[in-house]
């Protein structure tokens, strides 16, 4: 059975850091800029000494800054700066300029010891079993106590098998959210309303003739009738990703992209304007998995942070996956770190069929 | 001495096109959406015959629609049309509906070979020697005749002798237009700024202290100034591809994406302003270098069409290369079933350093 | 149901081939050197006129020559020539010389229909479900019916799963030979008898102490018992891959390379031989399915002729399949013209897995 | 300039190793097995305690045994040991069988720096400018004062400019050995024989009618002269690799592989005995440089320690360059916790006709 990692809070008695300075918050000298020698945030929990009381930045994320807001930690992209806004200055992390970053807060055993486990690269030659059967385990706990999101690339709608698994993981209620393209979400559509993907027969292979009219014929039908549901009620579809999404609730995320044709009504064109709406889902993730994008995983990657603050107070892990057929990508992805963090290095329609079918109940 | 193709203009006489029937245009039934029936365009030379009068259609883009507009036919993407505007309607090729496509106008001997050549893939182990010989003397003569627009990504600002070579070339006037993103402005600029790329002295590949925050702190120093050449003149910034672009008065698009921090003042968020901002240069270019990034290549193949109408009434090829050091990207690239795309398979810091040495004077 | 195509025997009379000049067969001038003008076989039905009458060369092999013995035509390697062998001569394929060869005997409509299949790239977007289906039918048909001949790397023996999952396989009878090299043979012995691939323990990915000794030891154990059948034998191994082979009687080839350590009793150290033996197990193959080597996977399709003679006179297919992770050594294998060739782009370990799902009984 | 690093020997008083145990030598039970226990060597200097004094194993191999034979530590293959030899137990490596291991005897600052450069993985991404020019005065000090061998795979014959720029390397003393397979030297004497490469015209890429037959007939030919140097005289060649190997009598070792077609004359069949060619230079290396082969590349490494000793007794690093397209092999082999092992992300046609630019004198 599946059990969370204990977080091991640091004690900043034990760390002789009961005397260290406040942090020093200085204003933002203009809208979206930070002002000089910021501290950037990383992925680990980092406390902030704030009237001599360490407190936790509890939504965290890589590369942006520390702001203090009635008395709470709030972290905020460099963009979304105000004039104004107090940022945390200080670029040391352990303690001498008032912050405090806590990488080792899950390691049971020797608290250094993930130093050592930092970069392992994972090849077409790792063996993956173990990494799959924890994964089964980790998305049974997920679905009755977390929140899991999937980052998916079109690679899902080309295969008919990989858009059944899918769906059907959506069904069993293993699916939290989904941050993905336009491109995932046409084909998907055109898989339903023709049958094909990019003009191939989902189903036999077989090129159907003016096929490459058919992702372009259901872009132009959905924005006829002005939104993802209304096209899935007038056409009558009953089957895919994007259907069993909106069936159950799920809500998704579809991120534009300058390969985008159409788009489809939600897509959102302003990218910065995406990135909000991803990090909404992201704020309330347990476990994310990316799958065969590598635009929106490196996206997601930089959102996450490698723990969650549960509503309760605890702390616990943020399971991080990056599924893809390129070891560029695996690695480009996993490398941080950080021990909640796992690459696998396969075709995504094996990965997904392979998990829909040890996820049957 | 390089030399351009011939190109052979339909002879709608011998074809027995001259009775075909005009083709239907409808109009738009909502702003974004083409009627039923309407026609896609296609990367070659397209025909629609209007009045009784075949008419090329002249800035022609991919997966776009043909609008008649004052006599005359102009390409449009479908977020872009308005109700009411009147697109062509038909789905062959061939002259039945008045629309006649024409993709063998370059051919010199026997019109169908290019089927044949149709899908040469590209791989690490195909020579190359004979394709950079033929890119060594197209720009030269594009200097002089044509209009070359280079797209990147970010690899060319990590490695100092790739920088200083496109440097170069933009200096020596074989720059017409770049397309990039965030991250290539980013790191270049930090490469001129505080020495590095992502934290690494891009002279020595050393890892600075604190060097992740040099990113974030470029991007921040250019925010506080405001724009990009009021940082230029402010720190006094002498190198690199971004200095260098502004220095000659070069154009360059910077598009957005989900990936990005900061960004930089004028990276487009909006991804269908930054298409349409892309298109404007693409409108101009005889020939387009794709390199290391497979986003941007992929959307700027999406709007290259394979010919160009000169001032004079000339139909040109234009010449589409894709270098990447992944087989899939190239081909999946130049896979368009055409003589003027070609794909190369190396890491660009080496395919920049050469093309700048044979590119001396 | 699974069901062969049928073979559609060329008809010389329609061809107007009955008038073709006899074959000229040529004396080889010396051990393992054809006589000039030596036709070289290809992967398909080839046919010789032999005294007025057109022979089936029924084992073919590609890039080899055809003999002429006791008025068979047989095909033989370069090497394996003895002076006087009597070559046939003609670099002609469609009679002139008297040889025929008829790639499309399997094209049910359109003989020609196979010139435009030819070069479907295929790559990690590529959509297999079907592959996967039709392989399933497949390969139970072969139980019954045919030869399946496994070409395998060493990722197997790495991972717990994939190696149960071929060890299922072979018990059930889908395996009729195996052709491997030294390193699959050592590490899935090293996993029966030391519990560990390289060292790091095959059940919980753990890396054990002086694990790197394994593999040495695991060699060194196996050649002081004299073989591997006494090494099984002596420490009571009862599991793995090469342990079913052994206990189901299943023939398996070792072929060394310059990369062994050991090498292991059974290996053979001269790649000659080795293709040889290799041979042997081809000549009956009715299916091949290489995967995860590039080596072995060349040299076999090398080997392969696109059909097989059965006893009974019948001309059957045999199906070619070449699963890696690369799209590189999928396409140069698979690109050989031929309708029974089929890459799939995934990690073999899933592969192998789903397969033995799929065929549980 | 380029200057070696200098070799601190280990300083067995100050380590407190001059009470260490003396190593136990163990006689062989059978020829080609190991006494249990024995010590397997790595790529790093080795001392073995003999009759109270620390002796230097000089040429070492990883994966191999120390035998001691007139006071000598031999390092041997387990496939060479004969019945008694004496090989060196024990697993220990910091002196308390009497072995010592000395990774870090080049570290100038700091001892234990490596373990942390220990895993650097190299990507399309990164910098390799440095690494050019460490490498360009590397060659130019080697070509003075020490033994470069060079490892190919057959892409050099198929690209005029990589087979010329190779070429010019010989030529101008930059090359002491070559190891390849069977492919190099035949498509790069097809190039010199009939001008193409599988067929294809290495000047304009262009296929030539029946060219598949071309790399069968250079074969056929050269066996037909018995030999290389009497076919490059009989044919009058004066250009290309093996030309200029020959011409400048340097040596190189064919090893043979399964894929082989032919082989030519000098190719090792018994790939056993190539491995021992193989050594006979690698003994002799300073600097190794891989390129465009995982096999022999492989292989190679496999059998390059991380020193060399010179004959009046200096120790000195061996400098080994992996260049390949993919990150997998590259990765694979530079992974070897070494400050000389270095890895390039590239095309190998781009890297040599650099290389050769910059080593014009």
């Amino acid at each position: 059975m599946f059990e969370l990692k204990k977080f091991y809070a640091p004690d900043f008695e034990t760390l002789g850091l009961m005397t260290a300075p406040d942090c020093a918050f200085v204003p933002a000298p203009k809208d979206a800029v930070a002002p000089e020698g910021y501290h950037a945030m990383s992925i680990y929990p980092e406390y902030f000494k704030v009237d001599g009381e360490w407190k936790l930045a509890e939504e965290s994320r890589m590369d942006c800054v520390a702001v203090l807001e009635e008395g709470k930690i709030v972290v905020r992209e460099f963009r979304l700066l105000k004039k104004g806004d107090l940022v945390a200055a200080g670029r040391t992390e352990t303690g001498e300029d008032g912050i405090f970053v806590w990488p080792n807060g899950f390691n049971e055993e020797g608290r250094l010891r993930e130093t050592f486990a930092f970069r392992q690269g994972r090849s077409r030659e790792t063996a993956f079993s173990r990494d799959y059967d924890e994964l089964y385990e980790l998305l049974r706990y997920e679905r009755e106590h977390g929140y899991t999101v999937w980052v998916m690339g079109p690679a899902f709608a080309f295969d008919s098998d990989a858009r059944r698994a899918f769906a059907g993981l959506i069904e069993r209620g293993y699916v939290n959210a989904v941050l993905a393209g336009n491109a995932l979400a046409t084909h998907d559509l055109e898989g339903a309303y023709l049958h094909t993907a990019l003009g191939q027969n989902i189903y036999t292979q077989e090129n159907v003739p003016n096929g490459h009219y058919n992702h372009l014929d259901t872009i132009n039908r959905v924005k006829l009738y002005g939104s993802i549901p209304a096209f899935l009620e007038g056409e009558k579809i009953d089957n895919g990703i994007i259907y069993n999404l909106e069936k159950h609730h799920v809500p998704y995320v579809l991120a534009g992209s300058i390969r985008d044709d159409g788009p489809l009504p939600p897509v959102y064109g302003n990218v910065y304007e995406a990135q909000d709406a991803m990090r909404r889902e992201i704020r309330k993730a347990t476990t994310v998995i990316c799958m065969a994008t590598t635009l929106h995983t490196i996206a997601t990657g930089n959102m996450t942070p490698s723990f969650r603050v549960l509503p309760d107070g605890t702390v616990r892990q943020v399971y991080f996956y990056c599924v893809d057929i390129s070891e560029f990508t695996v690695n480009k992805l996993t490398d941080r770190g950080s021990l909640s963090s796992h690459g696998i290095v396969t075709n995504v329609q094996d990965f997904i069929v392979n998990l829909a079918k040890n996820l049957k109940d």
